[in-house]
């Protein structure tokens, strides 16, 4: 099944760019917590397009409108839907795309496996996906906050060839995040990536980036070896957002240069539990957590339609050039923090109903 | 769940490293396909340990036998059970970690998640588990070499901090990778490999690596947008292998430090099919195959479990020191390649049956 | 998980009775289907109250929109989301009742399982909740129509104490069936069948029935052994709608009395099939479909809203007596016939899924 | 996937009448629970043919092993593999058979699902299919035991046109039970099953019968609305089983025949619980448990393989006699109350992880 994630918290996903609407239907939902849209739109405000000159400029109010599973503003325990409505349902943007598969982009691949696709914009593989996604993990979110005290954080570290220092994971905040358009963590390197977005965009490029993200207060015991690792829900989440190209928990790829004895994390009695002294596990040992903050990397691709002449092919095989119309993003990563939050919140419930579940 | 995976074609496994053999039930076989145990006993041989000086000298034969869904050499379309019997099944190796847990390995998860854990070696996190993976993995990948001539190789593209150079993905074979004992695809770097796996060892230490994968002929259309997109899926396989730490599709996390205009796959005529005259988006575009070579790497840290002293806790949060008895692998990536390669076979075949099941 | 069903064909809904709306996403649509909401709204029409005055009078309008998924009138092969709006969303009918659970009805088991639940109505446990069953069954038809012209056809074959005689299940048509109010196959029936129910609803009282339904043209091999047999996926299906107490195949419990060479189906050409020269059966052996024609029976007991006065007890055990206001159905029968006929749909069509994959 | 049943509380079985043995992997099994073969025995002993002179007198030592996830005793939270061998794995009963489909047997349909089937003895849809079913179910049961007092009964209350005085269903217990070869829940009507059943033994001909069962101690609020009521899953596990046609839950199709205010269940207080008066809903109300007895019923048909000689045809269409060889029950429904027991335990406890999970 493609438009469902997890297991006992589960979410079931629709919507195109260009349809009437996107949405969620959020199933497993605790009953008796507090829920209104209030407490949805704020993650949507931070993913939503045209915010600063960085992102694009189109204009989505995205306003999402709760349909079902609560009543004076609890939780019913019944399935939460979700409806956010498309503005512009039809617009004539992608009309020189009909012919030439945009490079890089889903267009040839839904056409080959459907045999059919969206006449305009990226159809199901938009952006715009990602709406019901990030909707969804704001649910998740606060029930794990209430009900765990955890803090999800996810911040820019790396745009194009810029790479911002390592803040500290423990104290990184979302305001600390929201204080550049970047959503860079470093006030230095947010401003030279700036720059480098804008020169990207201004010529008709675009450009990649790294986001990160911080799971803080996860309690120990959480993920289900062998084949729902956290590490893999994880990865399987991350890896399920638009654009992106790789994964790493913990050390990642730069931890297979360490020897063991290096990368190992020695035990230490940490207060009433006992945590590991340093962190190249990412808070994950065979695939549970651990109680140390889960610390993880999503690569994203730079953006694949971009305003610059491109020689490509037609579907027919001719050649062909293509220069794509239409607004879009330079750079994705500043709007892929709250989309990473949320797909992160997704993962660590389903696998605290999961284990919940065995402790009857 | 956690000890299954799989839509359509589902692998589900059983077995600890100690307990009287490990398992696996796949279901979903097609039926009148060839098979016997001839068909799996030479990538479990790949996986063995044992085989060369650069993996734990443990002799496990690892003889598999099906127990059920074959007649006659044939599939029944019934689920095939299989079983490997473990040999040592209660050896002593283990007593003195009784108390302590091994820093970065399973031992305090496990307990922390299930309040018990296997008295010795690692129980279920052990890599034993694999073997059921690499048994179900070549039963997926016989019917997917029958049914579309796909080829899957993996090598170990890096050892601690060697990287060998990129093979020709096009061509690269099994008998090639294992042309030396590391897998390496360069013979040159294999050896420069070698010694430092024997190094790591004679310093009762150990080093990770990076395996890489290619599966060639995969037809164009598989994969389940939006959250079971291709590279989702390889993703979540791979990242629930033990060990593992990261993994990238095509460009990877390089990926992100280009520009769109450098990044994007131009198409290109080739033969009968529209191809990508580059193939930075590792045959994935929108979480759907293309038609190019698949192209993934994964990350593998150092094995935990050293001879090497290390400073840590006991499970009271007392001062300890570890050295650990037994005998262990210092660097897993040789015969992490045979793992990778079933586990991609599994999420390629399940993807291709979902397919098949649109096409009703 | 609770609001999703189907494995290749999988539909979740959301909605209660007094809340924004009530709809589905139907996921797994294969692509290129011709589509409007003109093919779903036959059977909504047909489950909708206030058709006749053995119905409900309430007036629910019950206009279905397709909110994603197709273009042009054709499916993307994205999954499609389905709205019905509620039109009251909070009437104050039910006020009487917040302290007195409804005998058999499911106010206490919700208060019990949840914790809360919905002021108003049957909140989930509302028929409403199966609009989007009966909106996404005629999705599931459609493609069987088109690719194995299925007929899928349900009628009433018994209200109360009244059982119609067994019509040709070869040849009944839903045409024959909506010829009387009641739905049933019978006309002589049907008419004490309507004075049944009008004499019920006279009384404030309520009647139970049958329902039974025939699937022609299914082809031979559909079924999932052991654990998803077509006859254990039907009875899951027709047990999950509000109401239900059995399910019968074939022969059902009378079959029971029956000597094995009575109730054996002995085999005999039918032009270019076997087929069977009785059908015990039900059209199923051994879980998988057998070319005959499939047929089973669900028994739907009184509904439990009442006016007449019931003696019973608060939710503290005191004692109360209850006279349920608002307009409710003195026998669900007759609308359950479209439900009963999508809940097949989603059965066959997932399972014609699911066997297609196997032939990949 | 056909061979798997459960969402947390999972099993997957594998297994034909003539390979090398029967099984399955048990997933979810909550940790530190005391688990030998012992506890698994006595159902398998029940289920297992060759007990009395009314059922087959094939000899099946069917002696469980537990092959992982328990150690010194106690369930370790890792995966139940469980082996039981066949002992005849190849006789030769089965060849005059071999052209001509048993009628109303799995034979037919088999063939037209794979295009293959095995070629003596029932295969995967042999009863012997069952056996793991009932050795995962006494572990389920255990756990419903221990955590909540739960008492699973089945009994035999009808075979033939023999039905059964109802049982005190508060007090019934297998003692009692199985006080008389046929598993019949009284002594007079067992005396007259057991000559039905030896007269139609006899006669080289077969007998149907009901097996009925109570779930006493079911705590109120489980079951998951809309799909997957308690009801329906009841439904689902039941009709799974081999020969199944028919399923009720409380007052089933006999209470289509009341009226509203007779049949709807009126509440009072019950001790420190809230109860009903009478239980025509069969402990279950809008799809979740209320606290009565799960009260259900299960049709079985007459076993299709008789000796006597049958009218048929052949895969051909010619015309043929059938006399079936081999030992066969001529009545299957005492063999089945340990199955319907194992199944009962399977669902119930799956749904109370379910809900555990929802307490996180």
């Amino acid at each position: 099944m493609s438009s469902s994630f997890g297991t006992d918290f589960r979410v079931t996903t629709f919507g195109e760019s260009h349809c009437f609407g996107v949405g969620a239907i959020v199933d497993g939902v605790p009953a008796g917590l507090a829920l209104t849209e209030e407490d949805l739109q704020p993650q949507l405000d931070r993913r939503r397009p045209g915010q600063s000159k960085v992102t694009t400029d189109r204009k989505e109010g995205d306003v999402v409108k709760i349909l079902s599973g609560t009543e004076n503003g609890l939780t019913l325990g019944t399935p939460i839907g979700l409806l956010v409505h498309n503005r512009d349902q039809r617009p004539g943007d992608y009309k020189e795309m009909s012919n030439v598969p945009r490079p890089s982009h889903a267009d040839f691949t839904y056409q080959m496996k459907y045999g059919i696709r969206a006449s305009s914009g990226g159809g199901r593989s938009s952006a715009r996906e990602t709406i019901a996604r990030v909707a969804a993990g704001a649910i998740a979110e606060k029930i794990l906050v209430e009900r765990f005290g955890i803090e999800i954080v996810s911040w820019v570290s790396a745009a194009g060839d810029i790479t911002a220092p390592d803040p500290d994971v423990l104290t990184i905040s979302r305001e600390q995040v929201d204080g550049n358009q970047v959503r860079c963590s470093d006030q230095a390197a947010s401003e030279k990536m700036m720059a480098a977005i804008v020169a990207a965009r201004d010529g008709q490029d675009s450009i990649g980036g790294v986001v990160s993200c911080v799971c803080r207060n996860v309690p120990a015991g959480l993920g289900e070896p062998v084949f729902d690792k956290l590490e893999a829900k994880l990865a399987h989440a991350m890896m399920s957002i638009p654009a992106t190209k790789g994964f790493e928990i913990g050390s990642g790829f730069a931890g297979t240069e360490l020897l063991g004895s290096q990368h190992n994390d020695p035990f230490v009695q940490k207060g009433e539990r006992l945590g590991t002294m340093t962190n190249h596990s990412g808070g994950i040992q065979g695939g549970i957590s651990n109680g140390e903050p889960l610390v993880f990397r999503i690569a994203f691709k730079p953006p694949a339609t971009i305003g610059k002449a491109q020689q490509t092919a037609t579907f027919e095989g001719d050649d062909a050039v293509l220069e794509a119309k239409g607004r879009h993003d330079p750079c994705v990563v500043p709007r892929a923090v709250p989309i990473v939050e949320g797909m992160a919140a997704l993962v660590v419930l389903d696998l605290a109903m999961r284990q919940a579940g065995r402790s009857l």
